[in-house]
This record gives structure tokens, C-alpha cells and sequence, in this order.
């Protein structure tokens, strides 16, 4: 059970912004004055659709605003139909069925990154929220609550086959797993409903931070009560030896300075949220390879988070030549691309013999000592064989 | 029936991105070279669920595999179940249950006026999606296509008094009606699904467009035909005059230059995208400001299109004070903001006594010897009570 991409290992800040932490018990205040018409709860109850029970008046009183609208379960439930998820692998997986929206398609009609990643962490948290382990938090179990702690992603790994078009019906698969004695891994599948055709595949780990402390925590027996049955020993992506990601320094080919998280990059959990690293990663890779280059995988190690006052740098480096890519980066390659038939349903549009390219990423906050790492990344890259709509 | 916000009324330049102009009828390549498997669209189609009509082989050989994959009907549907769409108004309004996604909300758990503008653009295209009327392109009908017409928004005006939460189940309603001769008017409503209390409203008005001479039409009588029967004369704001908006000039509090569009700020229509602009105009606005208020409403009047190569400069300026506001603005105060009971379910945390304030914008490009505009804008905001999580 997990959620927030966005709080990195080693955060060293609180979850502050603006002075106010988040309290996850309080209730909506309504914007009133005394002169202002404001229903109550029990008439705002009243006028709800028969549908939920919730909307009765002699339960109401124990409920506040936020409950009700929310409506996180308390209990674990099979079937969410406003969610369109459902409850597989015998009890402990989920899977959503998405249509792809027109604003999370790019220039040619198909899914952007973004739009991938965003899924992902929606999938997630649909997941926590069926189980009905969810507290009042981004992904926090009522154990996780009770000790004050909070998921934290170390690494994110996203491999694409293909991209979704504009309107394709998806089904989304998550599933979690240990990884390690205190982490968690959790995975996912994006196929095509259509078809049943594996168009992504990607895994994460995540570790528990204290969140006074800042410290990370191990798992504590009542977490892991809650969680382990949930567990499932399948992989997405079948990585035997992470690859070391290499750090880059000033050398590095292209850098794009002074980046500002701005308040739209923020997320419920008041950090700058890691779609938006992705981005900023991106955007330091010259135009013109991007306009004849898809990304076909991505890895990310996440060091520290930023800061909403944080200046950041984003270096990247292509990999110099194909000696270096048939090399040192083959086993990469190979964990990144060559892995048909680890799941059911894929063999599709098998890029063996597509020459693939390689950039190594860093993003930074630039200090007057010394820089701060925030997140390593690489990307890997495919050779668009046409620039037209719906090409892949 | 209409779609693309982010197409303004005398758009300049062509549809095309680096040179490749977007052709409808282009079917998907495959990403392959000799010795890749691929699946022929027999197989694709043979691994298809059951459930769809259009994965059996002797259908397919008419498909191409953007057909399969999008689905678009050609017949007008009364219920989708994967959009979670219904038609309703006695057959010609469009409603469609949205959960709010855990990427949609900011920093309060509350939903952004970006992914209310999204949900807008999102659910105008899916009801012509339903109506069986939509051609290959970005909302444009059969008889559009035909004709070379694209839509163009030439207005949009939001108000919002009530901002959904992280989970909330919501409702929109869409539809649209007759505006002048030959423009169209569409219009939406969010209510919450749990209390039915209604969130938002807005309205735009569109024209048509030829794509190829890039001048307004007039509706030729075919399209006329096929979109017609839609209209609905209802409103869900009501304007009797729409309110000026003053153009500013170098003389404005609070400039922003130098904004650059990104190849993120695409949409698939290959321009920026209007929810874009609305970013750049709020990001204009003093932070210290932002933090205290909300946004309550906002109107937009498009110019001309941002191409992906301008520089954009954004200006906004700050009702001077209440005389002001109470003067000259009262009567864009009073649509905005004072209409209770024009539709049904409103009433709720209605804001008559809650102090307003005011901004004036303009986003222009920057040119050597004259500046062209390309949207001006209004914002209204009511003072936040609280900052904490939920607040409204």
C-alpha cells in the first residue's frame, strides 16, 4: 500500500508550507460570515442522493464534511464503480479501468510520460483506498498514522512499450510486494482494453519515514500486519541488479539552471511533486532529439526533496557513443527493454532490434558550498519511425 | 457540440508543429523493422476482449488500429460506460460522473481551476463523443470536417463557488445552445454527486473557423443540421451584459515577461493550450495575495492564438479599491457572482456578503514595433477564512 511519489528519501524539511502544517483531523470550516446563509451538515446531508447511506440524517452527526464528501472506506471493498476499480489476484491487487483524457495526450494524440506517472500514483492510492487502510494522509495506513509515519519512494522505474492514444480504454494493474525487510515494492500494468495488449510496465520501492523525526523507520509489527497480506511475489519488470546510476557533475553536456518550483507544482502533500522532476529532467534534452526520439524507459533514484523556495539545476548527458551503450550500459539495456514474457500479454511491437539511446540525468539545488542531490535519473530512448499522429 | 479551448478566434498561424500538419486520416505505423515481430491487426483484434463489438476478424479488415483503439461511435450512444457518460436532458445534454484525482488537487486537497478547466474540455469532447457526431479532429463534426471548420473560442467565464476535494464524486453537466447566427454557446454545471450542491458553473461562446483561409465562417446550413437538434435554452450563468474588459498597458502593477511556451504546453490541437494561459496569468499575481485568497471566478476573451516559438508577456493590475470595485465593476460582480437560484441546487455557502477583489489581465506577445494581444482576462476572489487542509 503506497502513494506519494512525491516525498523522496532523506527529506530533510518539514511538511510545512506557508507555516501551516497538515493536520489530518480537522474539519472543513465553511466560508461564512455571520450573515451568510450556511446550511448545516444535517441539511447539506439532506439534500444528498439516496445512493449513500451516508446521507441520512441520523448518521450524519457522527460524520464531518469531509467524510462525507470524501467517503474513504473503512472497510475493504471488491468494487468501486466511481473509480471503475476492482479488487483481483485473489484479494490483494487492483485493477482501474481509465480512458485516456484529451488533456493527457501531447501534440500527436498519445499519453504523455506525466499523464503515465500521474496514473500511477492514482492507481495507487485507489488501491490504499479500497483496502480500507487509508487514514487521513496521502497513502498512510491507520498504523502508519498512529506512529507518525509516512511512505517515502527511494527509486521508480518505468518501462513503455506504447503509448496510449487519445480516448483508448486502459486497464491498470497494481499490486504490492516486500522488498527488503522494512521497504515495500509496489508495481504496475497498463494494458489496452481492446486488445489486452501490455503497453507499460513500471515498479517503485518505498520506505517509511518518521515524519517528526525525519528519520527513516523500520516497518513496525502493526504496519506490517496491516500490509503483508497484501503482498504479491510477481514483478513488473524483472530487474536482477539495479544499475548504478552514475552522478553527474559540471562537465555534464547540457544544464539548465534556475529552475522554480511554482505554486502549481505543488501537490496535496505540499512538495514539489516528481512528475514535475520528470519535466524538468526532460526539458534539458535538446529539442531536436526529442522531435525524432520517444522515451521508451526511465529510472529514477530519489535523494532528497525540494523545497517550494529551492532554485534547481537539471544536468543531463548523453551517452557518448555506441561502445558505451553496447557496453557498460548492456545490462541496462537488457533490464530495461529485453524483458518479453515476464508477464502475460506482452510480445507486442518488441523493440529488439530498435537501436536504443541513453542520457544519464541529475537534478540539484545549486548551493554556494556545496550542491544538493534531489534525484539521479536515466532515460532511455527509441528512434521515432514517424512524426505523424498516432505514430509510436 | 464544441471542444478545443485552446483555439482562439483569429488565429494567425497554421496547425502545423515542426512541419508536420495534422492529417486526420493517417493510420497508425507500426513501430517496426523486418526482423520485429509484429502482430497483424487480425491478431491484435483475435487478442481482444469479448466485449467489443469491433474484435472479431471479419470486422477488422475495415479498422484501422486507431479505430480499435479509440472506439468512436458513429451512431449517437445513450450511456458509456467507461467515460461514465449518460445522455440526458431528454436525449441531448451530457452528463458524466468524475472522481477528483489525487493529481488534481493543490497543496489544500482542494481541486485546481486547471483541472476544472480540464473536466471542462474533457467532458464538451465526450459528449460529442456520445452524440455519434464526432469527426477525426479536436470536436469537429462530420459536416465540419467536410466543410475545412474547426471551432474557436472566443469567450469563457467560470464561477466557482465551492471547490471539490481529493476523492470527491462529482457530476457535470454539459450542453449547448444557439448563440447569435453562427456561433454556438456551451455551457457546464459540477455538482457534488454526495449532496447534490452545486460547485461550479460556466459558459463560452465558439465560432467556426476555416482552417485552411484561418477566417471565421459562417455555420453552413449542414452543420447547422447536425448540431442544432442539441440546443438547449437554458443558462447556467446568467448575463444579461457581458462587462467590458479594459485592455492594459505598460502601466500594469504586476508584469511577467519572457514566459516561454514548453513542448508540455501542447495539447493535441498542437497549440498551447488554454489552460496554459490561465497559469500564466495566475502565476502573475503577488504570492502574498494567492495565499490569503481564492479564486471565485474569471472570464476570458481570446484574441489570437500563442504559437510555440513566441515569447508571452503576462500584465495584471489590481482593482484600485472599493469605489472601484463597487462601481464601475459591480454589475461583472453581480453576474458573477450574485445569480442564486438561476439553476437548481445552488444556495449553498452563497458569498453575498463576502468582500470581492478584483484583477484585470492581459497575456500579449511582445513584438519589435507593436504588441499582439492574445487573451484579456477578469479575476474575482473572496478572502480565504482558513488555510488549513479543506478550507474553502
Amino acid at each position: 500500500m503506497a502513494a506519494a511519489f512525491s516525498c523522496p528519501v532523506f527529506l530533510p524539511s518539514t511538511f510545512s508550507y506557508n507555516g501551516n502544517r497538515y493536520h489530518g483531523r480537522i474539519k472543513i470550516k465553511i466560508n461564512a460570515t455571520s450573515s451568510t446563509k450556511v446550511k448545516t451538515l444535517n441539511e447539506i446531508a439532506g439534500a444528498g442522493k439516496g445512493s449513500s447511506s451516508l446521507a441520512t440524517s441520523t448518521e450524519i452527526g457522527h460524520l464531518s464534511q469531509e467524510q462525507i464528501r470524501q467517503r474513504i472506506p473503512t472497510k475493504k471493498q471488491l468494487v468501486d464503480p466511481y473509480r471503475q476499480g476492482l479488487i483481483i489476484e485473489r484479494g490483494v491487487g487492483y485493477r482501474q479501468t481509465v480512458v485516456v483524457r484529451s488533456y493527457e495526450v501531447g501534440p500527436y494524440k498519445t499519453a504523455t510520460l506525466e499523464s503515465l506517472l500521474n496514473l500511477f500514483q492514482e492507481t495507487a492510492l485507489n488501491h490504499v483506498w479500497m483496502s480500507g487502510l487509508l487514514s487521513n494522509g496521502f497513502g498512510a495506513t491507520h498504523g502508519m498514522v498512529r506512529n507518525n509515519l509516512i511512505w517515502v519512494v527511494s527509486r521508480m522505474q518505468v518501462q513503455v512499450d506504447h503509448y496510449p492514444i487519445w480516448g483508448e480504454v486502459l486497464e491498470i494493474d497494481t499490486w504490492v510486494g516486500a522488498s527488503g525487510k522494512n521497504g515495500m515494492r509496489r508495481d504496475w500494468l497498463i494494458r489496452s482494453q481492446a486488445t489486452g495488449i501490455t503497453y507499460a510496465r513500471a515498479t517503485s520501492t518505498w520506505v517509511m519515514m518518521n515524519e517528526k523525526t525525519r528519520r527513516l523507520s523500520k516497518m513496525p509489527e502493526e504496519v506490517r500486519d496491516e500490509i503483508s497480506p497484501w503482498f504479491i511475489d510477481k514483478r513488473a519488470i524483472n530487474e536482477d541488479v539495479p544499475e548504478k546510476i552514475v552522478k553527474l557533475d559540471d562537465n555534464a553536456r547540457y544544464v539548465n539552471s534556475d529552475l522554480k518550483p511554482k505554486r502549481s507544482d505543488l501537490d496535496m502533500n505540499h512538495h514539489v511533486n516528481n512528475v514535475k522532476y520528470v519535466r524538468w529532467m526532460l526539458e534539458t534534452i535538446p529539442d531536436k532529439f526529442l522531435e525524432s526520439h520517444q522515451l521508451s524507459g526511465i529510472v529514477l533514484e530519489y535523494r532528497r526533496e525540494c523545497g517550494s523556495s529551492d532554485r534547481v539545476q537539471s544536468l543531463c548527458q548523453p551517452d557518448e557513443d555506441e561502445t558505451l551503450t553496447n557496453g557498460v550500459e548492456q545490462s541496462l539495456l537488457k533490464n530495461m527493454i529485453l524483458t518479453p514474457g515476464i508477464m502475460e500479454g506482452n510480445g507486442y511491437l518488441g523493440p529488439l532490434d530498435v537501436k536504443s539511446y541513453g542520457y544519464t540525468h541529475l537534478l540539484q539545488i545549486k548551493g554556494d558550498s556545496k550542491n544538493e542531490e534531489i534525484v539521479r535519473g536515466r532515460t532511455r530512448w527509441r528512434k521515432k519511425l514517424s512524426t505523424l499522429p498516432y505514430s509510436s
